[in-house]
């Protein structure tokens, strides 16, 4: 087992992930709101918008306004997301986010069908369309991933053999593109993931492919999502994807608990007591879970925006008593 | 590093945890539903009633007619807490209690100063006065206890060699009075445990006191309490206690965010989803959950409540696209 990692990365999905949840509309102004806070916490990656209908996902209709919007702060990448080339034109016309692709491939054949009504050829066979696509635009493709790389509402338990077919499916793909890929990334799309289960994938993707950075997607409906990146923190990984407050949950996961991703200051207040560097001020985070509650409107399911971190009460104990 | 262990044992504390915390009125008949439920999942041992002056803590002046009123099930060992003469004899008056003792030492001055007005030497001489009344009333005290073993509101930090000198205070004590201790515990009273210290302070006490079993106490204040367990049950630990739903919080802890103790059906999911044996029926312990969070009227952390176990997912997946 290798020691912990010194520092990592977290990626913010907050505001995607929360505000395409959410069913009440939540004001452009609100949104941006968050996004400006998030921006000074020393996040150094935000997805802050989704450029896919607005009949399939009404809360995203405003995605070109909140681009627009926001107050840029240097250091910090604005990412969005899209799924055809719509959207990819969506995003481009911004201008103002940090344009990068991936090559993501769903362990689910049932989800597949049920989501994007595709087949695993068919899927395939739309991302080499699309890479043609991000080279036409310079658009740099350095990351390959699996969704629901740990189980699915639709399908049950997903093979962890398949998992790794369908990566070494999807650097092949990179590799006919002559693509320089950097990094692998798992996401546990519908909360499926134990800790066990982390250590087994991101172990056999150690062993099998080295060279690359590993980076996870967790949820938390299921209450593991801390748990599953301490599992991963124990093995080395130091890529996360996290969600402020605990914000969202997949609209399409036919999941009526579905939490979002596992909560951003929750881990970074759990990697930051470890000793793992987050390069993000907890408090400022505490903050902006505390903003997004009440941008949304009803409990969010974080812990420390409730409970508050430990520094405040290191502060003020009687340090007569400390033995 | 060890295996995981084959089976866990689940102690539950939800009833005491939650009624002691509920800032509203529960009817007693509605705690002795709760209670008749959770003998019914499975759980071999759980705490139901405190013992506690009615002034200080007004959700326990019912608690001989709890006991009174549950319809004990075969297997299950029902418990209660006191914290003085008077406690404990009302505890043994009721006739239905399995009537157990055990050492508790803790580990915060300041803690012990504001919770019961004592000195550590004060508080020990208290012990050797109950060790003294129990042994009177054929009492076995089998346990040694560690409270607010890995920080305190009040104090801070806790350092582990404090903690490893009380333990071996305890023991001295317990060895003046002959008695065979068999489980050491240490509790995480104020939720600020991360698994890392978890890994230290269970590696250290298996180190230095191999021969006894070791019990964990942790509560899910700052989210970290199911990653804590993992932790644990990654060097081997056995035993915890856990809360229904989440139900709870110390009513003494001056924390307005204060959460139970780590979640049972949530332990139970993760423990079973690892192959690692609890002897609790999931669903009968998320329905118990669900009873709970209507008993006391406001929604509880847990999250397999809201989300729902996975076996009823894998049941109605279509088997042929799982590759």
């Amino acid at each position: 087992m290798a020691p912990f990692p010194k520092s990592v990365s977290i990626h913010e999905e907050g505001p995607r992930e929360g505000f395409q949840f959410e069913k009440t509309p939540i004001p452009t102004a609100r949104k941006i709101e968050l996004i400006d806070a998030l921006s000074r916490t020393g996040l150094q990656s935000i997805r802050i918008a989704s450029f896919v209908h607005p009949k399939m996902v009404p809360g995203m209709a405003d995605s070109e306004d909140v681009v627009a919007g926001i107050k840029p702060q240097p250091g910090v990448e604005y990412m969005g997301m899209w799924f055809n080339e719509r959207g990819l034109q969506r995003a481009l016309s911004t201008k103002r986010l940090s344009m990068k692709a991936g090559i993501t491939l769903c362990a689910s054949q049932a989800f597949l069908r049920r989501n994007k009504n595709r087949t695993q050829e068919e899927d395939i066979a739309m991302h080499h369309k699309l890479i043609g696509l991000y080279q036409q635009y310079d658009i740099p493709i350095k990351t390959v991933a699996i969704s629901s790389a740990f189980g699915c509402n639709f399908q049950g338990d997903i093979d962890l053999s398949y998992v790794l077919k369908l990566l070494g499916k999807a650097l092949e793909i990179a590799a006919e593109h002559n693509l320089e890929i950097e990094t692998l990334a798992l996401y546990d799309t519908m909360a499926w993931a134990t800790p066990k289960q982390i250590q087994s994938a991101v172990g056999a993707v150690q062993d099998k492919y080295s060279d690359f950075n590993l980076s996870l997607h967790l949820h938390n409906t299921r209450g593991m999502g801390i748990a599953n990146a301490f599992a991963a923190l124990e093995m080395g990984v130091t890529r996360f994807d996290a969600s402020v407050g605990g914000l969202g949950g997949c609209p399409f996961a036919g999941h009526h608990g579905a939490a979002g991703n596992v909560c951003t200051e929750d881990l970074v207040f759990m990697c930051e007591e470890m000793g793992i560097e987050t390069g993000i001020d907890l408090e400022a985070m505490i903050e902006c879970a505390r903003l997004a509650e009440d941008i949304v409107g009803h409990p969010l399911s974080g812990s420390l925006m409730k409970a508050g971190s430990l520094s405040r009460l290191r502060g003020s104990c009687p340090k007569a008593w400390c033995s």
